[in-house]
């Protein structure tokens, strides 16, 4: 697991804008910076409350919504993460005897993997933390206030995929 | 430059949200899908017309806004990447004749590494298209929601840094 756009180091991005950028350069920058510390405080209570990594987090959190297991191929896709260290993820998670792998009878090259039960347990632990630390950071917004940030945000979000469909 | 959790393979996260999670959780994971999408676009526009990462380019963003040059150590503090590649992309960077290195005359166990004229030219070009690009994605939104949206942003902003200082 290594770098990213994102992490724990970066001071507050929005610093980074000058007075003449234009307002949508700066409202990348403080989208960004919210990213950021948010990120980068998940990253840092999942070390240090429970030993683990983001990507480890993610991984699981994958396989928790394919009760019926995911092939490598279909976990690299659909991580957050990109698939350089999903192999060795998946082998450390395997040793802990957190996910199991076995062989796909039709294929004999591919395995699926699976959360065992105590990966089940182990993540839904985790997850109701990472819900937790969420409620908690965002404590002092009123409800109201996120409200309309979900919903500038449903709006961005929709402007930026229509975008990127028409060029793709 | 390797993995993030945020990357170009990156689906809608937010379609990783159930319903019975805490709004909250909704929030974070919309917000961070919209980073998702602005970054992985970055990053392939980055490579694709500039042949460059994102981790140089913001080697070369931290050194534009620092004329006199920057220590190692410095940069690694300032970058949005963590360390592990600074020294690599330096050394690329100086071969390309984008940066410069001189010993510090006090200690000569290090060097200050500074844009040179090259490197600034090519820096300044890069930074106006990645300006143009996310002018270009967020063109179908209205001032109205943008202001919204960058005001909305800036209370949450606010709320978390206040949240992480009051916690360390």
């Amino acid at each position: 697991m290594t770098d990213s756009y994102l992490n724990a180091t970066t001071p507050d991005l929005e610093s980074r804008a000058r007075p003449e950028d234009h307002g949508d350069l700066r409202l990348w920058l403080r989208l960004l910076t919210c990213c950021n510390l948010l990120e980068s405080d998940i990253r840092s209570r999942l070390r240090t409350e429970y030993e683990t990594t983001l990507p480890r987090f993610d991984l699981m959190a994958q396989l928790l919504r394919a009760p019926e297991g995911m092939k490598m191929s279909e976990l690299s896709r659909h991580m957050m993460v990109t698939n350089g260290n999903i192999t060795g993820i998946t082998d450390q998670l395997e040793k802990e005897g957190m996910v199991e792998r076995n062989k796909v009878a039709t294929d004999r090259r591919s395995s699926i993997i699976k959360l065992t039960a105590k990966g089940k347990r182990t993540f839904r632990k985790m997850a109701e933390s990472h819900e937790q630390w969420i409620q908690g950071v965002m404590a002092g917004m009123s409800e109201k206030s996120k409200k309309n940030l979900f919903e500038a945000l449903g709006e961005l979000k929709l402007i930026v995929q229509t975008q990127l469909t028409l060029r793709s």
